[in-house]
C-alpha cells in the first residue's frame, strides 16, 4: 500500500500544497477553518510528515552515530557492546536514532563521520575508546559536532575541559579490589598492561594507592592483553615472589592468572578481575563493574544538555565471588 | 563552518534554484552552458547535496534497521553482537547504513518499526531470532517493507519459502558435535532446552541422527538456559546413568555441564558447547561456532538482489579444544 503524501492531503482538503505545508509548519498563518479541513485530511488518510521532510526543514536528523569495532573474538569486547545496547535502550525513548558505524582506523573514522554528517544523516557523536592526542576530538571540535566521548582526554595537553566526556573512574575500581584482597592477604599483586595506555596507567594507580608503602616492584608484573602471555607472566610471578592475590587491569589477563593459580595447585591466591564479563561469572571469578549502563545514561544526559566541556566519573563496583571453580 | 546550500550554488551560478534542482535530478532538461556553470559553482562551494533531500526525492534511506535486545548479562548473546558488528562491517562499503532499535516485546517493536518506516528513516530491515509464527514477518509482508531474517521461519505453518532468510544450521552442528564425542566414548548424552524451540528442537534433531540407535532417553536431558539449571541437571545426568560425553545446545548449558563434572572429579567427561564464546574458549571447551559474519555476508547478499522469498543454511564449524583447565 502506497503511503499517503502532501498532494493526496491537498486535494482532499481542496486545498493547495502549501496550505498543507503551512498547516504543519506555520499553523498561525492559516486560517482556522482551513486548518481544521486540512488536518481532517491529514487524520482521514493516515499521512505522517516524513522525517526526511523535517530533516531538510529543520536541518536536524536527531541521529547519534556510534562506532561499532570489529569483532575482535576478545573477552572484554562485551562492556562496549553492553554500552551500545544501553544507549539504544535509552536513546529511543527520548525521540534519538542510533546509527552505528564501522571504520578500521581514525583516519576512515572520520571520513565516515564526515560523510554521515554532510549527509545530513546524523548531527551528534558518541566516541569510545579515546587515546592521546585523540584526532577524533579535534576535528569533531573544529566542525562543530556535538559530542560526549565515553573516555576521558588522555595526554599531558589536554585537560578535562577539552570536551564533554564520560569515563569509569578506573583507580577506583582498582583500589576497591586491591583493599578487598589486602583484606585476605598482604601481598597483592598487580598484573596490567605495558605502561603507556591512559586506561591502564589509572588502574595501576589504584592498586599503587591501596598498596602504599607494600607495593613494591616485584609485585607489578605487565603482560599484552591475551590469556596465555598473562597466565605466563603469573608464572613468572609466583616463580619470584611470595603472592598472595593478584589484581588485574581486566577479565583476560585475571583468565589467565587464574589458570596459572589453578595449574600450579595455588587455589588459596585470589584473582580479581576488571570488566565484570561472563567469563568471570562462569569462572568464579571476582571483578570490577564497570557499569556500562550508568555510562550511557550520563553520555546522553550530555549530548541532550549540549555537550557542554567537562566530565563525570562513573563509580565502578567490586562483584566479589567465591571462585566455584 | 555552514555548509554550502542549493541557494549559494544559485547565487553563484546565476540561476534559480530551480535550475540548481534540475542540474541535480534531470540534467538532461538544462541547456549544457548552464548545467556546466552550475557544476562549476558545485565543485567550488563544495555543496554535498543533503541525505535528507536524496531521501525525499528518491523515498529511500538506504538504512537498514536492525533490533538490539537489552544486553542480558548472558554467555551467548556475544553471537547476535558479532552479527551486528558484521553487518555493520559489511554495510558500510554497500552504501547502506545500519540503525539499531530497541524493544522490550514484539508490539514495541512493531511501533518502532512502523514509526522508523513512516518517518522516512529506514527502508529495510534485518529480524533476528524469529519464532514461531512470528507476528513481525506476517507485519514486514504485509506493508511491503523488505526485509531479511537470521533466524529461519518456524511453525507447522511457515514455509521455507515463506519470505528471504538465512540461518545456521544447528543439526549440522549438534551433528558433528556428537560424531566428535562417539570417538573418545559411546554414551553421548544431550543438554538441552524444554521442547518446543525451534532453535533448540534442530539442535537435539543433530545428537539424534549421529547417535542413531544408541540416541537412548535416559541420555536426553533438558535444562533452562542458566549455568545453575544445567549444572544441577548434568549432576543428575551422572547420578542415573554412564555417561562419556555431553553435547549441549549452548555454551552456557556447556558451563554447567563442565563445573558438574569438573566438581564430581569427572575430567575424562567430554564437554562440547555451542555458539563458541569466549567463555567456551577461555575454560578450554569444545564448541560449535556459528560463523555469524558468514550469515551477515549472506544476508546483505539476499537484502541487496531483493530480498525474495526463500533461505540459505550457514554450516557451522565444531571447534575442538583440549580442555586446558
Amino acid at each position: 500500500m502506497r503511503q499517503p503524501t502532501v498532494e493526496d492531503v491537498a486535494r482532499l482538503a481542496g486545498v493547495s500544497r502549501q496550505t498543507v505545508s503551512n498547516v504543519l509548519n506555520s499553523p498561525a498563518v492559516v486560517r482556522a477553518g482551513t486548518r481544521e479541513r486540512v488536518e481532517n485530511a491529514i487524520v482521514q488518510l493516515g499521512y505522517a510528515p516524513s522525517m526526511a521532510a523535517r530533516r531538510l526543514r529543520t536541518r536536524r536528523s536527531d541521529t547519534i552515530a556510534v562506532h561499532l569495532d570489529p569483532y575482535s573474538g576478545g573477552i572484554s569486547g562485551v562492556v562496549l557492546d553492553r554500552f551500545v545496547h544501553a544507549l539504544t535502550d535509552r536513546a529511543t525513548p527520548r525521540g534519538l536514532g542510533i546509527l552505528v558505524y564501522a571504520a578500521t582506523d581514525a583516519q576512515e573514522e572520520l571520513e565516515r563521520l564526515r560523510a554521515l554528517r554532510d549527509g545530513g544523516e546524523i548531527d551528534r557523536v558518541v566516541l569510545t575508546g579515546t587515546v592521546e592526542g585523540d584526532p577524533r576530538t579535534d576535528w569533531l571540535r573544529e566542525v562543530g559536532l556535538p559530542f560526549v566521548s565515553f573516555g576521558r582526554p588522555w595526554g599531558a595537553e589536554r585537560t578535562v575541559a577539552d570536551h564533554a566526556w564520560v569515563d569509569v573512574d578506573g583507580a577506583a575500581g582498582t583500589r576497591a579490589a586491591t583493599a578487598f584482597a589486602r583484606g585476605l592477604g598482604r601481598r597483592v599483586a598487580f598484573l596490567g598492561w605495558p605502561r603507556g595506555s591512559g586506561t591502564g596507567d589509572d588502574r595501576e594507580r589504584g592498586w599503587r594507592e591501596a598498596m602504599g608503602e607494600d607495593a613494591a616492584e616485584d609485585l607489578r608484573r605487565t603482560s599484552l592483553d591475551t590469556v596465555q602471555a598473562a597466565r605466563a607472566e603469573t608464572e613468572l610471578l609466583f616463580a619470584t615472589t611470595t603472592v598472595d592475590a593478584v589484581v588485574c587491569a581486566s577479565d583476560t589477563l585475571a583468565v589467565g592468572a587464574h589458570l596459572a593459580a589453578s595449574h600450579a595447585g595455588r587455589s588459596e591466591v585470589t584473582v580479581v578481575g576488571f570488566d565484570n564479563t561472563p567469563v568471570a561469572a562462569a569462572l568464579g571469578l571476582s571483578s570490577v563493574e564497570q557499569r556500562p549502563e550508568q555510562v550511557a545514561e550520563a553520555v546522553l544526559d550530555l549530548l541532550v544538555s549540549g555537550a557542554e566541556p567537562g566530565g563525570s566519573l562513573i563509580e565502578p563496583e567490586l562483584v566479589v565471588r567465591a571462585g566455584v571453580i
